[in-house]
């Protein structure tokens, strides 16, 4: 029996800790998706305990906040809800977390839990309800009184070359700014561009959207179609000129119908009116945008990233309560495989495909998208469509280890970007390590079983570029 | 090479040999849903010979039962319809399934049946064209002259502490009463509430049914969809003063259509008139039965299951021979999370969710159901909301793996009520046994490789749950 | 560590090894369904360079052909059009696919390359930029000048029983013709029906293809669908009589419309009038073509191939450069398995269901063919429906293990016809020792695992049956 989580921890032959042990864990990482608060880095935030750090909760302004992976996983065991977001003492709160992950074998939150133990607090014990007393003690000396337990110094302790946080085209990206040009930090933190509140003009809040848009170009409204479409451009180059490095849409689905910006401005003209849409303009004003954008994304050389196949708040009593992204999202079915097809076609046809990198949250989709994205390839870069990596709910063993796989069977794995942690935490670096780790296990299996040759420099130059290089290549890093 | 099905079948490592041959196989199980005829149960049936046992046929009365897993399996060998579900000789027909199943390897079927000659007739040698005289010979002498080889001495042999039938609203329930009665049996046999033909509003039938109901509470007739809605709930508080612990409904697709009951009427009184009905019409008729039933099902405390995706009788020629459930059914693609969502949604806001169980079908949609569970759980018990076990094709190795596994990847594998049989056999119950090897094989493995630790007390507390208290728990047995 | 791609590759356990070696690589094979060119093989035509054979190109007239997954695996690296498909010299466009290949980890055409320099070339050693000079002189040397290194010594070196062509169904079959009467070519080569220009009445080409067909059966046209059927026919017939074994239907969806054929006469009159069709009528007049060939098909005892579910020519601007087939291709999601059922519904119910091998691209989709094909098998032969093999993007190890361990859950994997290479090249066929590798090694481990007995005739008649003896039955060979 091996060791629970020691430091071969999921390498299961001579090969796989090699290639951990020796390349993949001493590289850099490039986490070229999150959602970190740029305002916590600069202003180096510290955490109180490990119940604020794991779970957050409700904000003083009655907002929610907070992990909720975790919320949904205490939800799951029966957990009263005023210890998972209320105001119950954090020792309680924390407590209810333990139980929770004893009953969560099979999930990689029990992983992320101790790798972040383990990487961050030096605690290489099980946390259980008879250890959860001493591990909270010695985490909350540590994050109250260890000068290098704040966000900067967490971010150094992971390596970390490269954030890309997650940014809406209005922002004036203030902190990135002061990041920029503050010597101290030297961890590239880069804003993605992220315009999905004027994708969505089928949603609440799209009018008021708009006047905010025009408003962050200096104008009082936007008027037709080619105003909104030029706010959208001033902002990305805003964004690019403070080193944006990737784009990112998050879709119900991929839309497609081939309207022109004329077509696309008589939906605009009807929404601003306030009349109903039918799914046809939805999905003809989504894609003139999707198209325009994407031919800018090309000419300044940012990726465009499509995320897609959520069933978002589901839960109309929690969504009600304590708003988006508290743990009752689901994984959604879609069939637009041909929407994205069309997409990158009109793009590529007109010599303006941006590297892209796909994703859908249905794992079902992943041979869909590892032939996808095999079709729109050029000589521009190795690898410049990309199948995302296994995200949100696919970010466990077996969810990486079978994007891993059909990336293999259907492409080129040695030129895959890899990792992105898409988390709210400055502990969730440890899922680089996860995904490392079951990286080089997988190569490692291969090897050991003659399916590729032993040839060292090889497989380092594709540990290597999967774990940190192909992004920095990809990214211009 | 390990030896063939014997003690440690399936059990590849220490870990999983103590996990199941000190605590699963020692635990009696709840098989919470299945199709045994409680008659037969009451009336303590006995079996003439091996192929009545496992391959049923022809009624007297026309009308055809028996396992059409096995008659599925024949007719993919090329066997004459005459030996599979037709008039030769027993002998004979046994043949061409020990023929049929020399082929199957891989299949589940293959372990079924040799686990059921070990745990209930002794037997270890492999079932071959070789040895089946003599298995024949031995099995059928003891179906015939050992006193504990009826429904009730099979019964008590599986340890079993609980059988959920499953039985239409307006069965009077008579077999449930005389064996609760019964100081003999020790066994709960609960009677499950599937309403299908009253939901069915779009099927052959439905229109006779009605009036089968309404006799069922003592009316002429049932004039309004609210005598519709009484009927039901009136049926169901019967059942449920009679023990019943869970419904079902067999659905081709979960339906989803926010109408008034109201709006429901009128398509009732358009369905009573002969009128053709639109899909949405059929949905909201839908709708409205199952958020009534599942209020209900929140108040009395059962448990509410949902299977969907199942493509029924397909092959028409044999369906018209044979009628329903005769191996001629299939996995269907549909794409009703949203709809599974608005549903469970709806209860929830209303303060009347019940507990349930999802089940689909078709493998591929595992992840969702993964994800949807957890959006609904809350504190009135753990694991409220369940992904029930792999089910019906989905029944084997793989199958159940990959249950499990995305149950522990997406939520709390510790709270699964675990396996049912949803069986027609008094011998399926070797399928628990089945599941038990898988699941600690599953656990087994984690623990061996460091994915969990090695803590008996936490691990025992897993696996006796997922086998027996768990279900224990959920249905209040 | 095994040693990289020895005799052993693929083969973990004893039992592995003995099936493989001591069977199954001993068996000739049937390679039903490829796209070979008879008349290369009647010419046994010799080729220059490796170049040549793995990549081929531009042809002289303008048109491309050649391995297109090659060329996507050099698209994914990078690589500029003008080597993988266009004029740079020979050995400049292999050494782009060598640096590809390195980069190829996990990828099925990694280990297709080796195994054919094994097995064609003798040559053992890893393909990469270090060795890739010294492989292309010795490959070209054989190519060149060994007399078994062309078309015909290739087949007889892979011991090839039968080669089924893909055939148009106006086409001469001369070179069958040719080949058949020449005393010297051992192999069947047989023609393969694929009328899919004539099915295809919604794509371009279709009318100008329709006077084709009539002139292919001496008319001036085909003024009604009677006519178009009975030219179908003939033309199937003529096929029939020079040793058709199976048809092909290469499918976006499978269709169903229950249409007669005087309700597919008036589509086929609009068509030919040049006006649009909607959906339905297309489908209708799709569907009438289907059952009226099945029954055909059956009455001929050929077997019926249906492949659905791919999306075609993505990429717009290769496609108007390239044509169809040059790697623009990808995996589409349809839900018409309700499509196939009442297909062959219909078939069966009128006595004449033909045998039929279902593929779908999209691997999500195996569960549900392995649950369609045994609704409609019977007595006339043994797997009379089929779950085709894991075909193009699946055909890797983990799509061909997915596909194998699916059939065995759901059907009987001991009746299967196994493998096909759906290929261009005389060297493909060490895909089937791929294949046979697989396939031994997931029986050995089953063995090994104590999970079928360990009887040498049974595992010698499964494997010798996948791999050769099933197809030998099911085409009549």
């Amino acid at each position: 029996m091996k060791a629970f989580m020691d430091k071969d921890f999921l390498l299961e032959t001579e090969t796989a800790r090699h290639l951990y042990h020796d390349y993949a864990s001493k590289q850099p990482l490039a986490d070229y998706h999150c959602h970190l608060n740029p305002q916590e880095i600069y202003e180096d935030r510290r955490f109180n305990n490990l119940a604020e750090v794991w779970l957050g909760g409700q904000n003083p302004d009655g907002s929610f906040a907070g992990d909720h992976y975790k919320w949904r996983l205490m939800r799951s065991n029966g957990v009263e809800e005023c210890y998972i977001t209320g105001n119950k003492p954090a020792f309680e709160r924390f407590m209810k977390l333990v139980e929770a992950l004893e009953m969560a074998i099979g999930n990689p939150m029990y992983h992320w839990c101790h790798l972040e133990l383990q990487q961050f607090f030096g605690i290489y014990e099980p946390l259980t309800t008879e250890s959860a007393q001493r591990i909270w003690d010695r985490c909350n000396d540590l994050l109250q009184n260890d000068p290098n337990m704040t966000a900067r110094g967490l971010i150094r302790k992971a390596n970390v070359d490269m954030i890309g946080t997650t940014d809406d085209p209005i922002d004036s990206l203030q902190w990135h700014g002061k990041i920029a040009t503050d010597g101290t930090i030297s961890c590239k933190v880069c804003p993605s561009y992220r315009p999905d509140k004027a994708v969505n003009i089928h949603k609440a809040g799209w009018k008021e959207y708009m006047c905010a848009l025009a408003a962050s170009v200096g104008k009082a409204s936007l008027a037709t179609m080619a105003d909104v479409l030029d706010a959208l451009t001033e902002r990305l180059e805003y964004f690019h000129a403070r080193g944006c490095k990737a784009s990112d849409h998050g879709l119900d689905y991929v839309p497609y119908q081939d309207y022109s910006v004329q077509q696309a401005d008589a939906v605009y003209q009807k929404a601003l009116a306030g009349q109903a849409l039918t799914t046809e303009e939805i999905e003809g004003y989504q894609t003139v945008i999707l198209r325009h954008l994407g031919k800018h994304y090309h000419r300044l050389d940012i990726a465009m990233q499509l995320h897609y196949s959520c069933l978002r708040n589901n839960n109309q009593r929690i969504f009600k309560l304590q708003g988006p992204d508290t743990g009752v999202d689901a994984i959604a079915q879609n069939t637009c495989g041909g929407n994205i097809s069309r997409l990158l076609s009109d793009l590529d046809e007109a010599g303006c495909c941006p590297k892209t990198i796909l994703y859908s949250l249905n794992p079902a989709d992943n041979a869909q998208l590892g032939t996808l994205i095999g079709c729109f390839q050029d000589s521009s870069i190795p690898g410049k469509i990309q199948h995302g990596s296994a995200w949100w709910f696919n970010d466990n063993k077996t969810g990486m280890e079978e994007q891993m796989r059909s990336l293999g069977n259907l492409g080129l794995l040695g030129n895959f970007v890899g990792m992105l942690t898409d988390s709210r935490s400055f502990l969730s670096y440890a899922r680089h390590d996860y995904f490392r780790r079951i990286l080089c296990n997988l190569i490692g299996n291969w090897v050991e079983n003659g399916e590729y040759p032993n040839i060292d420099a090889s497989l380092k130059r594709i540990v290597e570029g999967i774990s940190f290089n192909n992004a920095k290549r990809y990214f211009g890093l």
